[in-house]
């Protein structure tokens, strides 16, 4: 298992609500993939959307955030972490 | 005091030891901008480093940053967290 970060692009105005929707709609299904997203924090001015997750590979995140309905822009493998 | 996550950019083939050195550099003097940095992920391969810190803004990430040696690509306040 490795860590991730995986961020969003366009999330202009995301609200608290939104944030912890989406994240819950996660955290429903992440275990059919063996993921766990442990974070999520959002930067409404610029659209950004950081999420940490522990996860078997970069394809397990995302499809996770596939079928949630928010795909991630970008993902990052983090083998490094102080 | 917000939660930011500021981004380093171009840090291709990082190792532990640079970002433990980078971050044990950064808590050095972090306290004389009142900013904790509380974590910090790299992702060698692509060149990108995450830093979760606790600031009065963005600028003092910076500062610190910068004095460090290692000025963000970009800086994000995070008001919103799960």
């Amino acid at each position: 298992m490795t860590k991730f970060m995986d961020v969003h692009h366009g999330m202009h105005g995301i609200t608290a609500d939104q944030l912890l929707a989406a994240h819950k709609a996660d955290l429903a299904i992440e275990g059919e993939e063996k993921v766990h997203f442990e974070r999520a924090w959002a930067d409404p001015a610029s659209g950004t959307v950081y999420c940490l997750s522990e996860a078997p590979s970069a394809d397990a995140v995302m499809r996770i955030h596939e079928r949630t309905g928010h795909p991630a822009s970008e993902i990052h493998p983090l083998p490094l972490v102080v």
